[in-house]
């Protein structure tokens, strides 16, 4: 029984119209793993850093119940770096800097000892990257999750088909998930990506919130409202990992329904919440459980008629 | 006791990605009318039209119960004509044409009996005109609501300001409340406008759907998921009009509370539904009760959990 995150580790510089920092922290995987473990006593990670990574950084994971055998960290090379900038609405944003460096050829590795995870999520990578980490696999997980870009539609289009056709939940943006359906209407959008492989699809709306599919099912969640938002990297990550983490604890007791499904989304988007009042995840770095009851119920508060 | 509706009755022509119009019906007030008819047996209209607005138009508003006293037919003039065209994701436009005609010196008179109104909706109009309808009431309505765009902030700054003084409900949209207000946080932006004058205020985002704040309490009401949107022109004010509508509706029985205020936005979230999927004004020419019923049920579970 275990949950296992793959993604990137990274580093990330960020302006936006209200803050600007230097290398910080980032990477998808930090996001995910960091939000999930507030519903999870231990994460499984698979990733790779270089030596300029901080150790109390990683230290920091650890504590959180993330589990670091499956980071491969290569010493004498960089760490992955992405810098942008946000325009003025903090809904678009334009890549000053990418750095490949460790990221330029991972290879991941699944560790034996997590190969029988029950729950995958994977985070934006190569769509062949993803499709080797599920092949590793003993068996087939109770739930896979991923996430893409359209970058992928426009380099790697066989390989995402394949890959999709192996995960449970794609989660994509509203563009994205138009350009991969080729239809405008997201609802024929979100139907016609099922038959590409996942049963279930997130479209992810930014601060508009987020809907998921299920037959023709959905539900539409918008976004926690936040009061200041400084910051939307790591947004999308965070509400992922809040989402699988979720279902993972809830798996624990019973089976999953599309009701749970629902309240994941919810979760995920007040983790969101927590990682955009902050620059990069240092929103995530010590959450009570307390705030995140708080802002479920006045989540639901905010939708309930 | 009677609704009154002030706001323009013009042509449009529209181009979107998926239709292409020659001069049909629209103007915000057609839209409002039309929508609010479906809770409303009479609806009192302040307007201005050509000799070419279409009679068989005039004959369907009074159909549904619209009073067109005070409708200003100007037989030797020409309607307000506007067209536009929808870039590729229907939520930006450009402007083609704008011919103002009658509405280039709209003076509108509220006749008589029209006087005791109590509730107002001040359709979008220069904030002049908007204040010039308020003043020519007997008392003042229950409630006001009044719409607005950034071209007044941009031209008629000080207008603007004195007439938000005298309404209760302020419509506006995402982009522009944060203009009216210089907050970009959505949430601090309508605490700083319910200290202009309204008590609510609705921020509208399109297809995300709507917000609405009273003091520190807010609503979010996600558009209703259309599966083919043809034609987003009026859904703004059709959203409008069935807030309205709704409110007034609700007002012959009790006092209204801000849960009905949240239902009130549902329903404006359902009439424009209606309204998209159809070009121009088209599919509010015949709604049924039983399907309105049927979107605010399928509304609630799309946002219930």
């Amino acid at each position: 029984m275990s949950l296992l995150v793959v993604g990137s580790v990274a580093f990330d510089a960020i302006e936006t119209p209200f803050a600007k920092t230097d290398k910080i922290v980032g990477g998808a995987a930090t996001y995910i793993t960091l939000s999930a473990s507030n519903f999870v006593d231990k994460i499984n990670l698979v990733s790779v850093v270089g030596g300029d990574f901080p150790k109390d950084t990683l230290e920091l994971f650890q504590k959180k119940g993330i589990d670091l055998k499956g980071l491969d960290i290569k010493e004498n090379e960089k760490s992955f770096f992405w810098a942008g900038k946000y325009h003025k609405d903090l809904n678009s944003r334009d890549t000053l800097i990418t750095e490949l460096n460790v990221l330029g050829d991972f290879n991941p590795v699944v560790p034996e000892e997590y190969q029988d995870c029950e729950f995958l999520m994977l985070g934006n990578l190569t769509p062949d990257v993803q499709r080797s980490v599920i092949q590793q696999l003993k068996q087939r997980p109770k739930l896979v999750v991923m996430d893409t870009m359209n970058f992928w539609m426009d380099v790697a289009w066989n390989s995402l088909l394949e890959t999709l056709k192996l995960v449970d939940v794609l989660t994509i943006n509203d563009e994205e998930a138009r350009q991969l359906s080729g239809e405008f209407s997201l609802y024929k959008a979100a139907l016609k990506i099922q038959t590409m492989g996942p049963k279930f699809v997130i479209i992810k709306k930014g601060e508009h919130g987020a809907l998921i599919f299920h037959k023709d099912e959905y539900f539409y969640c918008p976004a926690f409202l936040s009061i200041d938002v400084i910051d939307p990297t790591g947004a999308g990550d965070t509400f992922a990992g809040g989402f699988i983490g979720y279902l993972y604890q809830i798996s624990k007791k019973r089976y999953i329904t599309f009701e749970d499904m629902k309240a994941a989304l919810v979760f995920g988007s007040v983790m969101a919440s927590f990682c955009v009042e902050y620059l990069g995840p240092e929103g995530l770095y010590d959450i009570q459980a307390e705030n995140i009851e708080n802002r479920f119920e006045q989540f639901r508060k905010m939708v309930t008629i």
